[in-house]
């Protein structure tokens, strides 16, 4: 079997059988979907660090971004690369495993273990592609928060998490503000912006204008939309980068060669580097969570949900925020944060903001950045003081 | 026949016999490509306006965009829509065709009648398709000096463009220094930057990835990769306008419908548009000619093929310059603009810069700009005085 072949064969795996905890709820307990309907059963798939102390009281929810996952700080059982957020979880990191526990769930929708449209749909023994509904933020938040049900947890030290999970940071803090201590969103934003959504849409057409598509029903013909995805991954990896960092990096430099080669090869070093994160994607993500994935960042819009109001969203709302952009992100730019800011701060919340110098774009959230983990070190340990967390 | 299939027919009609006057050169006279390859013949598809006067001292070069054409300022034939530059260019306009010859050439490697990838190639009786060689902007500059030597004009009183338009009318300026009076390039740069040629790779790839595409020998085989190219469309459609113009013109507006559909229908306005933008694109463009426009702009890189050192390109170049770009525009940014007018400094070359405040983007310089109009109409008037033109 070739290696694609066996990446494929061991991604299906994941899908309904993960190498991570699972919990399952059954139709007496289904997940309330934003789009009306119920869903039953849900797998939720979640990784763990550390202890939970015995008062319950030391527990980090992690909410992953739109292709991240649960295995946060563990080698990744598809890739066998480290955890996406290793430079900031562990023993000893700003997120410190040895003082508390930390959890990370697969969110509904996904592609490893939680529920979604690769799944098996117990109803037809086959994967639901687009029969599973489409799910929101809000679903996501509601499904982690049955899970924290599950583990006995009353309230969370802290949630964290950047772009689509700093929007589940968000949402946490709106649906139950009386269940999280302190939230950290990073590089996120309370809506998704129409450049945002254009983005997005480009990707969705991509894949679905593969034929390999199927309308969504290619497992079942043996077939994967790997091109269309590929696409799709490209042209969105170019929004988690900055223009300079871009320059900076790739400039002009061509790959392997000292002249163009004038034809439609990969002559430039960005174009081989686009086309690996392409095709390096497809092995490990599924098509039509992607589609899922997208389109529920695109709906997000959090004082849409409270009369247009963004404070409204936060009334009640008794934990601190640490709010964190970077200066050279334009898919989450500052001004995404700082609305945000104002409107915690015309609810009188308790809130720091941290705007972060860097050319490294949005993907700065996930990268070896200082000023972020001595933010996020900070934050947590003055939170622990007043938590009364050892 | 269906209006798609009326309109495909029309568009082929037009690469081999364009509703534009038309010079061709045979083997004798062969465009000697930047590929190392002579291609003949050539033919080269051109729309004139207004009269050369008996000095042939008033003739203005207008260089076309990525997919722009010959239409200006008259009816296109293929969209029954106004020319591209019609405010810019006609009579009492900023360009005015009352006192100048305007003249505009569709590029060689384009789609409306001037040889092309989509052309017959008189050595097979087909399409040329990838056979024609990658051509670039110093081969589009060369082709547009044979057609100013066949017109019997010496020295261009003006050349004028915006983006790939404005690459060229660089390039005229660096190799023709002694044919141009006056340059006036806008909304462009002096290179292909490395996000810019990321995003020109994901069109291709997205064309590419259209099995429709048959290796680009698609007209052999009667289909057309118009999902491809309709993909690649709307992904460049986002780079020529501003996250700013977006969210105003757009925002998170739904489209004929009072609530999201928790489906992956075009539930905003902004889906809409785009994927309106790429199915009209696909009537009036050829995906090929499409690969072939995105390299010429990739390879470009004036400095490049001076050594690296810009200002060497425009050594002795005494024609004036007057450079222009806009606040929003992220394609090709203000810092672009600024690097032409530092070179040209460095040169002691006369040279106005003017940076206009719009919220356009990139695609301000197509648009009703009452500074762009008044900045092009002092520049030109001055010029011509110095010119002494009536």
């Amino acid at each position: 079997m070739s290696t694609a072949a066996e990446n494929q064969s061991a991604r299906l795996r994941e899908v309904d059988e993960p190498q991570s905890q699972v919990v399952r709820f059954e139709a007496g307990n289904a997940l309330k979907l934003d789009a009306g309907v119920d869903l039953a059963p849900l797998t939720i798939a979640y990784q763990t660090y550390g202890a939970l102390n015995a008062a319950k009281s030391n527990a980090i929810l992690i909410c992953h971004a739109l292709t991240g996952d649960q295995h946060v700080a563990n080698i990744h059982p598809l890739t066998g690369k480290p955890g996406w957020w290793e430079t900031m979880v562990g023993p000893g990191k700003p997120i410190d495993t040895d003082r508390f526990f930390v959890i990370c769930s697969n969110v509904v929708g996904g592609c490893m273990g939680t529920t979604g449209p690769a799944s098996t749909n117990p109803a037809t023994g086959r994967p639901y592609g687009l029969d599973l509904p489409v799910v929101t933020i809000r679903d996501m938040v509601r499904a982690q928060a049955m899970l924290i049900d599950h583990l006995g947890i009353d309230r969370l030290f802290c949630v964290a998490g950047g772009s689509m999970g700093g929007m589940q940071v968000l949402q946490w803090a709106a649906s139950y503000p009386e269940r999280v201590f302190c939230a950290l969103p990073i590089a996120t934003g309370a809506r998704h912006s129409s450049q945002n959504i254009a983005f997005h849409e480009v990707g969705r057409q991509a894949i679905m204008a593969d034929p390999d598509w199927r309308g969504g029903r290619y497992f079942d013909e043996g077939v994967r939309p790997f091109k269309g995805l590929s696409v799709a991954r490209m042209a969105a990896h170019i929004t988690y980068l900055s223009d300079g960092a871009l320059q900076q990096k790739f400039g002009r430099k061509l790959q392997n060669r000292d002249a163009p080669t004038f034809s439609f090869d990969a002559d430039f070093q960005i174009e081989s580097y686009l086309r690996h994160q392409g095709s390096s994607f497809v092995e490990r993500f599924d098509a039509n969570a992607y589609l899922y994935m997208t389109r529920a960042m695109d709906y997000f819009d959090l004082a849409g949900d409270y009369g247009g109001k963004l404070r409204s969203a936060f009334v009640g709302a008794e934990c601190r925020f640490c709010v964190v952009s970077f200066t050279s992100d334009w898919l989450f730019p500052t001004s995404d944060s700082r609305a945000i800011v104002h409107a915690l701060n015309a609810g009188a919340a308790s809130v720091s903001f941290v705007e972060i110098e860097t050319d490294k774009g949005h993907d700065a959230f996930l990268l070896d950045i200082p000023e972020l983990f001595a933010t996020t070190r900070g934050f947590i340990n003055a939170a622990a003081r007043a938590c009364a967390i050892a």
